[in-house]
């Protein structure tokens, strides 16, 4: 292997050839391996197994979790989120299994109804934006998508969005009403955010009275390393910059406990919460306390979710190091024909191809067996511009099935790199 | 005791005094008596503590029910549900614990973005009815109320909603957009819909083209006798009718299992399942199909479902009984000054006492310890025009708290009936 940007056309189409052998190689394997969503594997789930022997349902305040009743969430459950949350339990409502619907239902409270620093509700608007970090969250830009939001892209940093782009964006137009975070360990790219971003953040001017932070804490406890990486809480600095409602957090055990099967929680300041619960009650009379019940009791505090999160990390870490050794590897002894994040906690890695090769290289290993998810789908709209974005999620498979799928992966990036480099020195 | 309507004053100011007396003794009791809401006792929740031990979570078609994924629910849970509802497992969806954040989020739908068969979401039109059988359920009530719908209010009878009533709203009135439904042992009366109503329901003419029945069949399998009714099913009827997507049937196991922590499905056309579904996708990744499962493990099929019914019948008829022969020894002797309904099945008992007493009665026993539910609160708004209904709820007292509460209950109903003839013969 040589630097591909040096290489001659010969030289390219040399290398073509042997690349495509390899690939053929591969394809000859009938493979059908998965690294398309961040998805625990069978072992992690293995290890809330206790969890299901529990028995005792009654709460702390005699509460029969059984029962109708507490849409707030049991009391036990809402100190257990305080707690991963930074906030006080009355800060908190503790739901059913999934923070997306919660998301998304205060997207759609905010579009229906607004909320208590509204003017109007967001319908009422000609139009309304949101700024969304690139690459994030493709379920996020699909709820403002699904809501008719014009979506803004914020270029992402190793320290967060570029914050002089969003105190722009906030400050100069009042149709900009939210932003979506994942601020630990971001969604794909595995960056944190620095304190000075969480405090700009809290601290900028906006044009709309009720601009809405949308604070994903989603991998607030996934540490991939010994470094327990930990930022500045965004309620406590928006209530030290005179914003305490701005902010909507959120977090759950889906990638703690089970993915299908675990608790979700908001925190807010007192005034939204109460506007939400008072909004909730037309819609549900309870979320399964039961399950809050045996989650408190298996997991007790933040504590024991942090011993637990190792017991992760064991089956992850060598995971990721495998991914990452490949590429290192494979990769860059071609030259600068990629790059990829070394994200300390989470559940992605970012790799960023030679500009105008993702969607191929997603192309390449889907032909093989191998599906990755959909090049561009980390952007609104899915639209990658650069089309350079892959999302590589190295949780699921065995380690074994992953070695096979990164030196696919990495013959597929070689190989629609040359493909790209002939087209360019033929035109 | 004899028949108050024939009392003269000085009689009924003896009755009143005798009457004072007794519910002053009742309340030297410092009683705390809950008939508010449909609760199932301790006693039916430990029936189902059989389910917890259940430690497999692999399904049938090999799907982890622990991750990510089947937004539809798992395949036996569907199959289980077509059972209980009548259709086949592809038009059923399978949520969570709520069946009505179900109906919610059909509503919400519906006004958001409109049905397959909407010439425009409901949200664009000046004004929307809802046809709301009275006395019905308060939480049906209260969904519609949120989204500003106008309920219009349509009386029950035994054999269900006025037919000839409901016929006139749908065909004259394109805003009238849908009527909400307990067909088996209807909240609160526990009426059971005739075989006619149903047809008249499937077959009507209505003048909007996206008329929805919201058919919650809470009490479907919930009988307190030998015979275990049925109706016609409303999806093949109206199939049959030439209206397939009309129909929008919902059950839960939230009264077979757990209030808190059971699992609500719904059944509709192939046609409403996948337009449903398509728009859930930017909502939820899945819903907790691990309970799903458990459910289905434990339940087994309709026949499994309806032996479990009878252990639940087995606790909860002898308090239907209780309450309905207080009523007769105590209420009959005085007149009609009350009457009450009968009902075969499902959690509650209609009494309806004099006109103009019914929020007095409720005062006297929540003065005494007793909540009942408001007066009121079985009509849209809170609004029973003749201040007449209240809603008993047997199940959740203990059998000789229950007792207390029925006696006490009836000395409320004729010191509210004395009084309100005192002030007629006054005036």
């Amino acid at each position: 292997m040589a630097d591909y940007t040096r290489m001659s056309v010969e030289e390219l189409q040399a290398e073509q050839d042997l690349l495509r052998a390899e690939y053929q190689k591969f394809k000859n394997m009938g493979l059908s391996l998965n690294m398309d969503r961040g998805k625990p594997c069978p072992e992690q789930l293995d290890l809330s197994k206790e969890m299901l022997k529990m028995d005792n349902y009654i709460g702390e305040n005699g509460v029969d979790a059984r029962n109708y009743g507490l849409l707030e969430g049991m009391p036990e459950a809402r100190r257990f989120f305080a707690e991963l949350l930074g906030t006080t339990p009355e800060e908190v409502l503790v739901c059913g299994n999934s923070s997306l619907s919660m998301m998304y239902y205060l997207i759609d409270l905010g579009w229906r109804q607004g909320f208590v620093d509204s003017p109007r509700a967001w319908r009422h608007n000609n139009s309304i934006k949101f700024l969304c970090p690139v690459p994030g969250y493709d379920r996020h830009f699909r709820v403002t998508e699904y809501f008719g939001f014009q979506m803004i892209n914020i270029p992402m940093t190793p320290s967060g969005p570029d914050m002089d782009m969003v105190e722009e964006w906030v400050r100069s137009d009042e149709s900009v009403k939210g932003i979506w975070c994942v601020p630990v360990y971001s969604n794909p790219d595995g960056y944190v955010y620095s304190d000075e971003t969480v405090r700009r953040l809290a601290q900028m001017t906006t044009a709309a009275p009720d601009f809405k932070i949308f604070w994903d804490d989603a991998y607030v406890v996934h540490h991939l390393t010994d470094e327990q990486v930990e930022i500045p809480n965004i309620l406590d600095e928006c209530k030290v910059a005179g914003h305490p409602d701005r902010p909507l957090m959120f977090c759950s055990t889906s990638k703690i406990t089970y993915p299908g099967a675990g608790v979700a929680a908001m925190g807010a300041s007192l005034r939204n919460i109460h506007h939400i619960a008072k909004n909730m009650v037309p819609m549900i009379i309870s979320y399964d306390k039961m399950n809050q019940l045996r989650h408190v009791q298996f997991l007790k505090n933040k504590e024991g979710v942090l011993e637990h999160m190792k017991k992760h990390r064991a089956i992850l870490q060598p995971k990721f190091d495998l991914v990452k050794d490949t590429f290192k590897n494979e990769l860059e002894p071609c030259g600068k024909i990629a790059r990829w994040t070394n994200p300390k906690g989470g559940y992605f890695i970012s790799l960023y191809v030679m500009q105008g090769c993702a969607k191929r290289v997603a192309q390449l290993c889907s032909d093989c067996g191998l599906s990755l998810t959909g090049a561009g789908a980390s952007y609104p709209y899915g639209l990658d511009s650069r089309d350079s974005h892959l999302r590589i999620a190295p949780t699921y498979p065995k380690l074994d099935e992953l070695g096979t799928a990164a030196q696919l992966l990495c013959i597929c990036v070689r190989l629609a790199t040359v493909e790209k480099l002939l087209q360019r020195a033929e035109s």
